[in-house]
C-alpha cells in the first residue's frame, strides 16, 4: 500500500519521540521535518490550526495531532506488528489511564524544576520524585509498563528519560536514587533500537534546553 | 452475562454527566452513587488512589477512571449498540482530538468566568466564546459532531450544556447570541432521552454551584 508518512517535530521534544518510536516499532518509513518552533512553517500551522504545535503527524495528506492520540492512530493503521495497547477492555483503560498520567504529570511539573529557584524549587522536585513514585508503584516487578512487551504507556513515558539529566542538572538532585526500579526500567527500554536511536543525547538535550529557556 | 456496573459520581459534574449519558445509550443498568465531595467515601478513595476524583465507574469490582477513558470503556465493552467512536482509525482519531480539546479548554476557560470578576472576567468570557466558537466551527452544518449520529464529541461536549446558564448569569452574556448553531446542536441532543434525563435542571446547577463555590 501506498503511503506517505511525514512528521513534524522538534528533535528535543519528547512528545515528538512518542511518534518517532511507535513509527520505528511499526517499522514505519517517513520523511522528519524539525520544525523552526521561533518561526513555525506554513505546513505546521495549516496541518495544526488549532493548537499549532508539534508533533503532527500527516499520513496521506491527512493531520493527526495530539502525541498520544498520533500513538493509538499509528497503533491502529499499522496493526500487523507491535501492538502498543492491549486487546482487552479493561486492560486498554489501565494503559490509557497511565499515559493519561505521565501526559498530565511529567512535562508540567518537570518544567517547574528548570524554570524555579530556590524554595519553589524544593517544591518543584519533591512534587516531580512523588509523581514518578507513584509510576514506580505502577511498574513494580513488571518488565515493562506493558507487561512482558514495551506498551503504549512505555512509549509515552520513555521519551523523558533523555530530559533527566536536565531535571538533576537544574535541581541538583538524583532520580535514581530515590526511583532505581524506574531508572533500570528506562535502560531496559533504551535496548530496544526504536528508542535507543529516537532518544537525542541527555548533555545536548540540556544544552539546547538551556539556550532556548535561559535557565 | 452477569454484569455489575457503579457509577460513584456527583450530580452537577459534566464528566459524570458522560459516562451517565453513554450508559443511558447502550441501556446498561447500573447502582448511582453520589459522593459527597467533601467527604469522599472510603469506596471513592479505593477505587480511584491516584486521582480522587469522580467519576469512577466500577464494572465487576474493577475501578475505570478519567470520563474520556470511561466512556471509550463503555464503547468498547457494549459494543453491540448506540457505537461513540468510529471505525475508521483517521475518524477515530479526529474523534479523539475534539473530545480531547473539549476537556482541556471548556471547563478551564469556564471556570474563569464564574471565579473571577471585572477586567479579569472579561477576558475569561472573550477566551471562553474562542473555544465554543472553534467548536462551532468544527460542527458547521452537521447534525452532531459525530455526523448523523451522536457520537463521542457530542457526549463528551454536551453535559456542559447545563452549565451554559450559570456561565451566562455569572458573566451577565449571551451564548447563543454568538454561538447559535452550537444551541441548536445541543437542543437536537437534548430530544435524545438519554441526554435530557441526565442534563440537571441549569438553575439547580447554578444554585448548586453558588453554595459550593461561593459566587
Amino acid at each position: 500500500m501506498g503511503s506517505e508518512v511525514t512528521l513534524l517535530d522538534f528533535w528535543t521534544s519528547p512528545f515528538g519521540m512518542r511518534a518517532r518510536i511507535a513509527l520505528a516499532e511499526k517499522g514505519v518509513d517517513y520523511e522528519y521535518k524539525d520544525e523552526n518552533l521561533e518561526k513555525k512553517s506554513d505546513l505546521l500551522l495549516k496541518m495544526n490550526p488549532i493548537h499549532k504545535k508539534i508533533p503532527v503527524l500527516i499520513h496521506n495528506g491527512k493531520p493527526i495531532c495530539e502525541s498520544l492520540i498520533i500513538l493509538q492512530y499509528i497503533d491502529e493503521v499499522w496493526n500487523d506488528k507491535c501492538p502498543l495497547i492491549p486487546e482487552d477492555p479493561y486492560q486498554r483503560a489501565i494503559a490509557r489511564f497511565w499515559a493519561d498520567y505521565v501526559d498530565k504529570k511529567i512535562y508540567d511539573s518537570g518544567r517547574k524544576i528548570w524554570s524555579t529557584k530556590g524554595e519553589e524549587q524544593e517544591t518543584a522536585k519533591k512534587e516531580f520524585l512523588e509523581v514518578l513514585k507513584v509510576l514506580e508503584g505502577e511498574l513494580g516487578d513488571k518488565t515493562y509498563f506493558g507487561g512482558e512487551k514495551m506498551g503504549y504507556v512505555d512509549v509515552a513515558f520513555i521519551p523523558f528519560y533523555s530530559w533527566f539529566y536536565m531535571y538533576e542538572t537544574c535541581g541538583k538532585f538524583s532520580i535514581e536514587a530515590e526511583c532505581p526500579k524506574l531508572i533500570a526500567w528506562a535502560k531496559r527500554c533504551l535496548e530496544k533500537e526504536s528508542v535507543s536511536k529516537t532518544l537525542p543525547d541527555s548533555h545536548k538535550v540540556y544544552d539546547a534546553m538551556k539556550v532556548i529557556y535561559g535557565f
